[in-house]
């Protein structure tokens, strides 16, 4: 059984990461410490530089993500900083940024950072969508009342668990993932 | 002549600071060579990390400056990301996020940090004041022109650099840091 540290504060991405890999012989272990999260203007940098400030931390291959929502016509914010606007102007600021805007295209990124001695793997996965003009459903978190992913139309926030991560952002990277333990 | 580091790609703020100690036996050298800023909820954790990153790659002691806007009624929005948010969204959107609020107050802060032999010392400037209706004024840079200050009727955008600097966090951070030096 190979162990893989998964380092985050959110018990519910490990269990989602648990359920997508428990076909493999692969103990995923919850580390909580934390790491810098630096202002970059990708989530690709914000990961590359945990990677490199955990590398030599921890005695086990690891994992960790990173996620965010770009809005187009807001030139991509809130982008890497998702987390801290959200706390601090919710799903209501963003819909009072985009009042006027017939530009409604948005899309929800995820990174997923695998660190194994020296060798670094990105896994991306991306949802395309649209904001909404109201704050619909109570499921998922944070801005998934004001997503429409394409295709569909309803929220994130209207859809299950599943449903949701068939098509999100975080389901697509962690299906990158499993792709490449797979093959491991 | 001692020679104190300004890390900052910011050439207006070296003047700034060269001009302050003009009359002191220092020398202040520019190196634009960047840190890593972490995402935080404060300024003064953002310095001290990049502090932390540099003390070892400089053979000088060195100075670092980081400032930002926070609005009480966006608990405290877009605080130490001031700069991304503002190429974002700009001081329309901060206006639109306002717009029905009747709380208008803010603060500008500015940390200058200084370095020197494993001895860390900080510099806050603080300026209050209120987050006005409208854009106004051309001079200054950022969030200036919706910035007017407690006991003004202008916006900093409208005032000359001198008077700006008498009354804004950045001037009162550097008359600290200058304080200091002149005890040294």
């Amino acid at each position: 059984m190979k162990t893989i540290y998964f380092v985050t504060g959110n018990q519910g991405k490990v269990l989602e990461v648990k359920n997508k890999l428990s076909g493999f012989n692969i103990d995923i272990v919850q580390k909580n410490i934390g790491y810098p999260e630096i202002q970059a203007d990708s989530l690709e940098e914000v990961a590359e530089y945990g990677i490199n400030h955990l590398k030599n931390k921890l005695n086990h291959p690891f994992i960790l993500e990173d996620a965010g929502l770009f809005i187009d016509s807001l030139d991509g914010f809130p982008g890497v900083y998702s987390a801290y606007v959200y706390y601090r102007i919710g799903c209501e600021g963003i819909l009072k940024l985009l009042e006027n805007k017939k530009d409604r295209k948005a899309y929800f990124k995820s990174v997923y950072a695998f660190y194994n001695k020296g060798e670094k793997e990105f896994f991306i996965g991306k949802c395309d969508g649209l904001i909404n003009r109201e704050i619909t459903g109570d499921k998922g978190f944070g801005y998934d009342p004001i997503f429409i992913p394409d295709g569909k139309n309803i929220t994130f926030a209207q859809m299950d668990i599943k449903e949701k991560n068939k098509i999100s952002h975080r389901g697509k990277a962690l299906d990158k993932l499993t792709e490449f333990f797979k093959k491991d």
